[in-house]
């Protein structure tokens, strides 16, 4: 067990240094804040690379425990109040999609919250994993683990460039639902098994190539002044119409 | 007109000073960002105390017209890339809630991104308002009128402390339906018009007291490891439902 009591400690300075996107990439780490979330690592089979902690802890797996003061722990944590216990786990990414169930794709998805949100909603409605297309953005940034409250744990991420995104819309053996603003079919129907449900970015919607690629578009109604809904609001109604829940 | 090339301009300090709720509370005023956003303010009626602007900006009613640079822009700007034009608008409740159609009430709300996502999906669904009972969170905070993309202007805004809140759900003229982890009912059903829609706090739920004010309680079915889903997610899935959407 390592005792900390200055920011300056180099574990530290690099656990800070997972703020950014460039190093979590160069360490192939990140961070999970609080014991809840902790608590479903652990149910999941994780194990931290380093655990901070200001009282006592467990010992877990071949974690390196580190305790610290709550002045450090309040300079590590990017919450306004700092948890007692911060884990720093291995990214894990999965290799392939497996096309059973409801899958959720993410074309360009720029906005790390929503990100989250999405990954806990798929979570919760039991799909079985998410894939982050093309240039979406970070899932084990900070404001996208916490949004996720201990999903990004429970949910296989796959990372797939465009090509072989647009390759398994059209090569999926059930249905690939796009959403589309513009797409005249009703969202509320039932779904070929597996589905992949597949949503565009936050600021343009699903790409031309998308759209085309998808076996079937669907609209989400609307019936008031919002011009379109928030990306992840989109993304939980078809998961709970997919999975009829 | 007015043009100005310094943040420490009278005028600009006090914008600035509403990031504050303090001083939004103070003054009354809050700032909407974006072409866009205000293009809706002005469909619906809304007249901004004061228009900034970079570039040209038609007059716009009585409102003062304030020409910046960019760099004061960015300045008065949350955002990273700032608009051309801010508007700084005067904060409208609505004093009494109508009951028809279908309403939101949101009890100790404490995110402001969460509570500008429900406006904007409650606008979406084409409810009649949403109610910020007890301790909510400020709608007039940048980040929950950045999340509404500008259904600010199109909702109406009702504010109820606990009392009346309480009185609200118990004689409410339809159902008035509280979303619950520990329900039994499921959420996918008709509801009797008008319906009040009552979703309680991220991290609590809903109390005790408005759970057993409100005429039935609903519980949204999950099947995956998240425990809950947030707030934002399980107000679009009634709101949908309770619309028929």
């Amino acid at each position: 067990m390592l005792i900390v009591t200055s920011a300056q400690n180099p574990t530290i300075k690099l656990i800070r240094s997972l703020d950014d996107k460039k190093h979590r990439q160069e360490h192939g780490l990140f961070v999970a804040e609080g014991r809840q979330v902790l608590e479903r690592a652990r149910q999941e089979g994780w194990e931290p690379a380093y655990l901070l902690a200001t009282g006592h802890a467990e010992p877990w797996g071949k974690a390196a425990l580190i305790q610290l003061d709550e002045r450090v722990m309040g300079q590590v944590s990017a919450q306004k109040n700092p948890p007692d216990q911060i884990g720093v786990f291995r990214q894990r990414w999965t290799d392939s999609v497996k096309p059973e169930g409801v899958w959720v794709a993410l074309e360009d998805m720029r906005d790390p919250g929503n990100l989250g949100t999405i990954i806990r909603t798929a979570d919760a409605a039991g799909a079985s994993g998410v894939i982050l297309a093309c240039q979406s953005c970070d899932p084990w940034a900070g404001d996208c683990v916490r949004a996720t409250m201990g999903s990004i744990f429970g949910m296989p991420l796959v990372r797939l460039e465009q090509k072989a995104f647009l390759s398994l819309l059209k090569e999926w053996p059930g249905e690939s639902v796009g959403t589309h603003l513009k797409a005249t079919e009703n969202y509320r129907r039932s779904y070929a098994a597996p589905t992949l449900l597949v949503m565009g970015s936050e600021g343009r919607g699903l790409s031309d190539e998308a759209s085309a690629a998808c076996s079937r578009l669907v609209r989400i109604p609307m019936k008031g002044g919002a011009e379109s809904l928030n990306v992840a609001i989109a993304t939980g109604l078809m998961l709970f119409e997919a999975q009829k829940l």
